[in-house]
C-alpha cells in the first residue's frame, strides 16, 4: 500500500513510503484585509444576481501563499446579514477557533462588525475560502467564496514543470432569488444558471495555451452541484485531490467533482487547436432555458488563428486574468480582480 | 498494476502481488432473529416518519460477525407490506438464493411470514443490509437498513492500530410522505431531510475522541442521494471503498459517495478542538427549509472544554453508542440500540 | 507516483514508468457511412419516445475498430433539425476541426446535408461519439450517441483473458417530452424512465456467462444523470476509466459514474447463481411512478437453471446482441442492431 505524496505519516501499513520534507523555519507573516459586500453581479446578458461578495467580487480574491506562512486576515462585515470565513481544508493546528464555523467555533460576524482570523498556511495546495452560515444560501446561491492557493515548500518535480496555472470555481444559481437576499438555497429549487468564476458561456474566457505548456488546471466546487469537467482533444492526469496528490495520477477525459472538493488536473499542450471545455451534465450547459451557455469555455493554441468562420468567439475580447492565472504569476499576496468586481448594493 | 489487498486474485496482469492468507478453519455459527415493524421515528425535533424498521429502529441492529462465520437470520415480517433483506457486497458462493431479491431469488416474504437466510459471512469489510422490495419507498424513504460488519480473519496492519470505530449512514427523506406508507420514492420527490444514522442536526451527537486516536469512520449511502462527507481540521485519508481496502489510501479533506456506497475513511486525532463533520452538499444542512440543520455533526476532543460561550452543543447530552462505536467494542453478535428505536404503529 | 499503463509519457516526476509500445505501421483504412434520422423508439411496454437516431437505432451503430486506424465517416442529417458527431474522448490529434462542435470546431449538419469525419482511432479504449448540438436535449433527451471502441494494438495481459465483453448505455428520459421534438432537457424537468441501452426493465435482457468467465463490462453514462452500478454476488475490479486503465484495479461492488464518464469493470464468473444488476439510486429502479423498472438486469450462468418459480425472467425470450456482445467478436466495422431499431417517423 502506497502512501500519498504529502500524507502526515501514518505508521506502519505501507509498502513503500516516500521520504518527508525538510521543513525550512522561514515562515513570512502575512496581513490581509477583507471586506464582504451586497454586490449586484451579471452571470451572463442581462442576468443579474445579488450577492454578498468579498471584496465586492465574485470569486474572492486570490489568497496566494507559501506553506507554512503565519496569516492575519482582518474582514469586515459590510452586509445586513451575519457571516464568518472557513478556510476549507486548513488543518487549524492549535487554532481551531480560527475555523470560521457559525456556533461552533465562534459567534458570527454580526453586520458592521470585524473579526480576525490568524492561522499558519497548511498543508500545501488547491484550497478556498466561503461563509459558513446558513451555506445552503451564502455558498450555493450567494456567490460566497474565493481561492486560496498554498504553494509547497517542497514541490513535486512535476509541479515545478507546470507552466500554466487556471483557477476555475464551479457554482450554480436559482434565478428566482437572484434579488431577494436572505431566501434560496432550500429543497425543490431549481438551479438554471451555471459558471465558472462567476460567468457563464458565452461571457466566459477561453483558455489560452501554447504548444509545449505544462498546464494546471484546479477546479473548485464552489456551489451546489455536481460537475463533469470535460476537455476535448486531450488526455489529463488527475494529480491532485482536495490539495494532496493522488498516490498515482489517473488518465481521463472526465472529471466528476461536487460541492467542496478540489481537483488539480494536468495536461500537456501537445495538439493545438480549438477545443470545448464544459461540463458534461448538459443541463449545466444552459442559460436560464437556452441551450449553449452555462459551463462552457474553450482552450485556444497560441498557434492556431482564431479567426474562424465558424468559431463564436472568433472577435471576442481576450480577459487575460480571468482564470487568475496572471495573478499566480505575480508572488505571494491578495490579488483582486477587476473581471469579477460587481455593483455595490446600498 | 497493483491489486487490492483482500481481492481475490486474478492471475496475471499485476506487477505487484500481495500474498493471501491462510484460512483458519474455525467460522463460528451464529443465529440472529430479525423482526420488520411499522414504526414512528422522530428525524429532528417535531417531524415524524413512518418506517417498515428493522427490529423497531432506525437504522437497524448492528451485525458484527467475523470473516467465515456461517450466519442463519429469521427474519419475521410484521408490517403490512411484502418485503426481503438483500445483505449488500456479500459473495453467497453457493447460495445466491439467499441474496433477498424479490422475483429474481425468491418470493418476497408476505406480511406475517418469516424467512430464513442462511450464508457465509464473506469478503471482510464494511457491509449493510437493506429490503429489495420497492427499494425506491422502501430503501429510499423508510429506513429499511442497517450496519453489516464483517471483520478480516488477517487484518491489515494500520486496521490493528485503530483505537475508535464509528459508522455513519447517510439517508434523506421527503416529509410529504411521512405518514403515508406505500408512497413516495418516485421522480419529482423532494427530499428535504437529511440525517445521519436517522437523525438531523442539533438531534445528532458528537463523534468523541481523543488525541492520539486513531479513528476509523464507515460511512454508508443508505438513503438515495448523493453525499459529500467534510471534516474540518484534518486530512484523512480514504482507506476502503466498498469493504476492499484500495490499492493506495487516499488523502482529502472530502468524500464524496452515492447510495449504495460505503468508505472507510481513517483520520489520526491530532488536533484538539471542536471541529464540523457535515455534507457539503449544503442543502443537505436543512430541516425542511431551515438552515444549519441535516447531515451535520462535530467532533470534539476529550481534552477541549465543550462549555464554550458560542458552542450550540456546550449543554448537549452525550449519547456514547449513537454511531455504534460501543457496540463494536463488544465482540460478535447482533446489537440492537434504544436510540434508534421509534414508537410501534399498530 | 505511478502512471497509468496507457498514459501518453509525461517527463519526470514517476516511480516507475511503464515501457511504451513500439508502434506498428500498419493502420488500416476505414469507412463508415451514417445518417441521422427520426426515429420512434420505445422504452419499456407502451412508453416511446421520439428520438434522432443514429441509423435509426438507439444506441447507435457500434463502430468497432483498432489502435491507429484512419477512419472516414460520412454522416447525413435527414432529420428536421441541425446536428455534428463530437467523438467523445479521441484525441484528434491535428485534426482538430473534426471533432464535431457546432460553432467550435465547425458549423452544425443543417437538415438534408451530409459532413464527412476524417481522423484517427485514438487513443485506445471505450469511447462514445455524440451529438453536440443543444446537448442538454439532444444527448441528455433524444438518444443521440452510440458506442465507440478502440481495441489497443499492444493489449494489457489481463484484457487478453477476457472472454465476455458486454457494453451497457446508461440514460434517462422525461416522459413529458415524449412527442416533443425539440423542447426537453432544461432546469425542472423530472426523468421518470432510466434505461440501459435504451430498454428499462423488464424489456432489459440478462447478461449471460458461464463459469470460468473473465467478463469485461463497459458502462457509459450516456444520459445526465448520476448512476450507481450495483452487481449482486460478486466483486469486480475497476479496471479503466474514460477507456484509460488505472494505475491500479479497485475492488467494488458499487460505481458511480456520470455523464460522459466510462468506466470497463471486471469479473470473474466464479458463482453460478441469478444475480440481480442494477443502478442503486433507487429512484432511477421505476418506469414512471411504477417500482421495480428502469435501469435493472440480471447475470445469468449458463449453468443454472432459469425455471425457478420465483423467476420473473423464467421463459423471457433471449435476445443475445442486446449488449452488442457477439458484434464485439465480428472483427473490425460498423454494426448496426435490429434490437435497437425503432419505427421512422416522417
Amino acid at each position: 500500500m502506497m502512501q500519498s505524496l504529502r500524507a502526515p505519516a501514518m505508521a506502519g501499513a505501507f509498502a513503500c513510503v516516500v521520504a518527508g520534507w525538510a521543513p525550512v523555519a522561514h515562515a513570512e507573516k502575512r496581513v490581509f484585509n477583507m471586506t464582504i459586500e451586497d454586490t449586484m453581479i451579471t452571470l451572463v446578458g442581462k442576468q443579474k444576481f445579488h450577492t454578498f461578495a468579498f471584496d465586492g467580487q465574485v470569486p474572492g480574491p486570490l489568497i496566494h501563499v507559501k506553506e507554512g506562512d503565519d496569516l492575519t486576515i482582518n474582514v469586515e462585515n459590510d452586509t445586513t446579514l451575519p457571516h464568518t470565513i472557513h478556510w476549507h481544508g486548513l488543518l487549524q493546528t492549535g487554532t481551531w477557533k480560527m475555523d470560521g464555523v457559525p456556533d461552533i467555533t465562534q459567534k458570527a460576524i454580526q453586520p458592521g462588525d470585524t473579526f480576525t482570523y490568524h492561522f499558519k498556511a497548511e498543508p500545501a495546495g488547491t484550497y478556498w475560502y466561503h461563509c459558513h452560515v446558513n451555506t445552503n444560501e451564502h455558498v450555493a446561491e450567494r456567490g460566497m467564496w474565493g481561492p486560496l492557493i498554498i504553494d509547497p515548500k517542497d514541490p513535486l518535480p512535476i509541479e515545478k514543470k507546470v507552466t500554466k496555472d487556471f483557477l476555475l470555481m464551479f457554482s450554480s444559481w436559482d434565478s428566482a432569488y437572484w434579488n431577494k437576499p436572505g431566501y434560496g438555497g432550500v429543497p425543490g429549487d431549481v438551479n438554471n444558471y451555471f459558471t465558472i468564476n462567476g460567468k457563464a458561456f458565452p461571457d466566459t474566457q477561453p483558455i489560452r495555451v501554447k504548444k509545449g505548456d505544462l498546464v494546471r488546471v484546479r477546479v473548485f466546487g464552489a456551489g451546489d452541484e455536481m460537475h463533469e469537467l470535460h476537455l476535448h482533444g486531450h488526455v489529463f492526469q488527475i494529480f491532485a485531490k482536495d490539495g494532496h496528490p493522488l498516490p498515482a495520477m489517473i488518465n481521463a477525459d472526465t472529471l466528476l467533482f461536487g460541492p467542496g472538493e478540489r481537483y488539480d488536473i494536468l495536461f500537456k499542450a501537445d495538439n493545438p487547436g480549438i477545443w470545448m471545455v464544459h461540463d458534461h451534465i448538459d443541463m449545466h450547459t444552459v442559460n436560464g432555458t437556452k441551450p449553449m451557455g452555462g459551463a462552457m469555455t474553450t482552450v485556444e493554441y497560441d498557434e492556431v488563428n482564431k479567426d474562424q468562420p465558424f468559431y463564436i468567439w472568433a472577435h471576442k475580447k481576450f480577459v487575460p486574468n480571468f482564470y487568475y492565472e496572471d495573478s499566480m504569476k505575480k508572488g505571494y499576496g491578495i490579488f483582486t480582480n477587476p473581471d469579477f468586481k460587481g455593483v455595490p448594493i446600498q
